[in-house]
């Protein structure tokens, strides 16, 4: 597992780079500044896949992704292995120019992710930049046409100006008495606060201040030359500068672009969110329609598998003295790690952390079949690193190869036979027996169960919806009460309807039949199967409307 | 200079507490999440105080302080000397129950209060919580009306729920063996994560369940104590428990409420947006209207000085070659601490920083006479801690007392004399120099200087606007292009007024008649002075109107 930062990004890119091409699927987490940023758009059982789509896309609007964790799983066929490579990245909406990204953060989720030791630190001085698709172009337009550079010196602070101007100086000190070809060294740390951003600006500046110098990039240091008209005319059209400051500012973004480029297998557990807020933040603004949406996300990462989703599948092949009690992440990963999902099938495959946060480059072991586990001491204690995104990927990633090893298996009496023979799972065979369910992505406490990324959504397996109403029209009915006397019966929302009457969407069946049944006979309220028709307004209206015609008629025949 | 944390707020709060009260009177400063929120919102020479009231409310609605500097100077009046208490406050908006703050962030402004170091784990990890004036009422109701506990049920996060139940459990354990005055002991750090809010959870929770037990809040552990029904039924109302709750909620309100109601003069520098994001973040939403604002805050403080706007005054009585740079806060420091500042008037009173980050309570001098100068490590170099609210509000209290000692010296000739007869200023001479420029406020690029916060803001004394437009009406005016052709007369604002017209107002007398001089002749620009009535798209209607009619009438009589 490695943190990339700012710090580390370069080095390791083509490291990550290689990773992601050779491997067999790629396991995503994030971790947010926020999630719900209106009360109006918490999930309900009321809500169809295009509802939902809707208050989501409300939602995170303003919220950012703070850390992205990428697991890249390779396949080692001889060893029946999966080796995963995990990188923590840590992204920040760096500014420069007429880039500024304003965010909101929600204190719950902070405190949430203080609780789980998040580095705000990490984030705000390490985070590596990104741009989405319109900052992309509008910073490509703004650096090689110039009028950046223009707005630069509008907007950069009293602090940076005095830096430049120091640079400036040093240089007008140093160039009446230079030759050409001698060269002077301005430190980033003294002259550019380490920053690339400073740097750019100072060689901008330097270039534009001084005809018979040009400045060189170096990693650590700008460095001007002497040189001769004609040696400066030939340097004049290099925009070399430009591509190191643009590579630097795309920064996560060249990961994000990989990923969207090699259409590689994608798993995470319960992923819409972060299909949508990836799709946000490091691609475009989301499309206000669903169906938008689904089309534009498929075409990005054609196959996407849901570990959540998985797992209520797979809940309906194992037996019940076998399952999990709660299918959340950390859940899931003991189950198979160390609970009883290591027995439902053999001949699981390994499968590998890399460690890499030491130089030795470790590996450690979470297997069934583990015998050679090297801990790293950070991570003796897997309950500590649930929330850290790089890895909760390696937990999705190891709990989607366990549960398609099974899927195979339970489901496929062909691959049976052949691993009774001897002959274990390939990789693709293992992600054929996940195949049937890609795309498909759970959604909590909605209508549906899940989406499908690649087609319309499943219809509703959810009970009807409940009508109840104050008997006698006495008094309006309070939504909250009535929330309160139907807790008891497990998840269950409320909606007003009208003044005397309100919708409930029960989550299953046996409640809905309980609720039915318990309040039969209740004294203040009236509750029966929601019959659209039946219960509308206009139905009412008209009934009434039908009723008073008649009465009028038959008095006027008396 | 102490900084105040939620580790250790409570032990401090009485030592703050007097410190205020007996201060002469109180230095503040903010850090911001934010400051633009849109670029709307940006100051502009058209603005007047409304206008710019209005911009700065929409702009900071969202943001938050992190962190508040408060400086209590007290007066020691044998030494002629000021001593500063000075706290820099972590505030961090702490959710519980339906309490719940979102608010917004402007990368630029966090990347700029990291290159001053700013700890933004602190400020999550340990920021003290705060209430505004509605939270605390609603938190009242549902902490002591109880409908709180069961709000929570529904929100605390499956970890937290994890470690109610077994603080549970091990009470169950306990209990069924347990006699009459037995004591159980469940560690902070073990079930409650060392959180106030888990713990009140826990004791409510045990409480409800078990119904032959009390507990007892305790510094570091929730104690259970097995107790007879009628020794609990003495028990039952007692409110410690939700005192202490919302006491640790309220947090640095308590201070801000200390502060409303000490009504001690508060000085700041360029402080309406700190008047202003405190008002909104620690007491009521702020009112739309200007006036209604400016009679709230006069209500709140009535004594409130400007250290930017008495710079202003001030020049006005220096002697140009005696004159500051510029007056950002740094620079007017360093100007009246080893600048040209220490000269102009004698006798001026030592000003200390108190230190007491280190546990000897050593004293620091920054004086014009200082002797004793014992710089604690961490302010060896006093240019690093410019944007750390305590060390700002420092500063501003600083260069308030030296201002407010020149104003005596050079506009009271009593006050000199007395002076000269030996007698030093005592702090009500010092603070009745300044009191005629009490509750002005200065205004950064707008069209007037200042505002008054007990009465009607000034009138502009900038140059009137300019009227721009095309020659011919050929081609449509173009704003960025008329603002780059102003930019080097200064600072200017330009805004467009009809298809070929612009306004432009310019920051002094001097440019903008420059500007006319020097576009008199200008081929595609027309400028002159806008005279409202003149230009008025109405008069010219009008004027086409009649002109039209004329002709008209004209070709009739022919």
């Amino acid at each position: 597992m490695v943190e990339i930062t700012r710090n580390n990004f370069e080095d390791k890119f083509n490291e990550i780079a290689s990773q992601l091409r050779s491997a067999v699927f790629i396991a995503v987490d994030n971790e947010f500044t926020g999630l719900l940023s209106d009360q109006d758009y918490k999930s309900s059982l009321f809500d169809s896949g295009s509802e939902r789509y809707d208050k989501l896309r409300r939602n995170i609007e303003h919220f950012l992704v703070m850390e992205v964790g990428i697991s890249a799983f390779q396949f080692v066929e001889d060893e029946n292995k999966y080796v995963a490579n995990t990188y923590t990245f840590y992204v920040f909406p760096r500014s420069f120019g007429s880039i500024e990204t304003k965010f909101m953060c929600q204190a719950s989720s902070l405190e949430f992710l203080y609780q789980h030791k998040f580095d705000f630190n990490k984030f705000v001085y390490e985070g590596v930049s990104y741009l989405n698709c319109q900052q992309e172009i509008k910073l490509r337009q703004e650096l090689y046409e110039g009028s950046l550079f223009r707005h630069l010196e509008r907007t950069i602070s009293l602090d940076d100006e005095k830096l430049v101007q120091s640079g400036c100086s040093r240089v007008a000190e140093w160039c009446p008495s230079a030759v050409e070809n001698d060269v002077l060294s301005l430190e980033y740390t003294t002259y550019c606060r380490g920053e690339k951003r400073l740097a750019y600006i100072i060689h901008k500046e330097l270039r534009q201040r001084f005809h018979n110098i040009w400045t060189f990039p170096d990693t650590d240091k700008v460095s001007p030359n002497k040189v001769s008209q004609k040696q400066r005319d030939q340097f004049v059209d290099d925009t070399s500068l430009e591509d190191d400051m643009m590579n630097s500012l795309l920064g996560f973004s060249r990961i994000f672009n990989l990923l969207l480029e090699l259409r590689k297998p994608i798993v995470g557990h319960n992923l819409l969110l972060d299909l949508m807020i990836m799709y946000n933040q490091f691609h475009k603004p989301l499309p206000s329609q669903f169906g938008v949406f689904k089309e534009k996300i498929h075409k990005l990462f054609p196959v996407v598998y849901d570990t959540k989703y998985l797992s209520f599948e797979l809940r309906k092949l194992v037996r019940r003295e076998d399952m999990w009690d709660t299918n959340v992440l950390s859940n899931l990963y003991y189950y198979f790690k160390n609970g009883r999902g290591k027995y439902i099938v053999l001949f699981s495959p390994l499968v590998e952390l890399k460690e890499r946060s030491n130089s030795a480059g470790s590996i450690c072991t979470f297997s069934n079949f583990s015998t050679n586990c090297h801990f790293d001491k950070l991570y003796v204690d897997d309950v500590d690193h649930f929330h850290e995104a790089g890895w909760d990927s390696f937990c999705t990633g190891y709990c989607f190869i366990k549960m398609a090893h099974i899927f195979a298996h339970i489901t496929c009496l062909f691959l049976l036979h052949s691993v009774m023979d001897g002959r274990l799972l390939s990789s693709r065979e293992l992600l054929a027996a996940a195949y049937s369910r890609k795309n498909r992505v759970n959604l909590i406490r909605a209508s549906v169960s899940h989406v499908c990324l690649d087609g319309p959504d499943p219809p509703s397996t959810r009970p009807k919806w409940l009508h109840v109403q104050t008997r006698g029209y006495i008094r309006p009915i309070d939504i909250s009460k009535v929330a309160e006397l139907f807790a008891k019966y497990g998840i269950v929302d409320v909606k007003p309807f009208s003044r005397y009457r309100a919708l409930v969407a029960v989550g299953n069946h046996t409640s809905a039949k309980d609720i039915l049944c318990d309040f039969y006979n209740h004294r203040e309220l009236r509750v029966s199967w929601y019959r659209p028709l039946w219960h509308s307004p206009m139905l009412r209206i008209a009934t009434w409307t039908t009723g008073l015609m008649c009465a009028y008629l038959l008095y006027r025949r008396r």
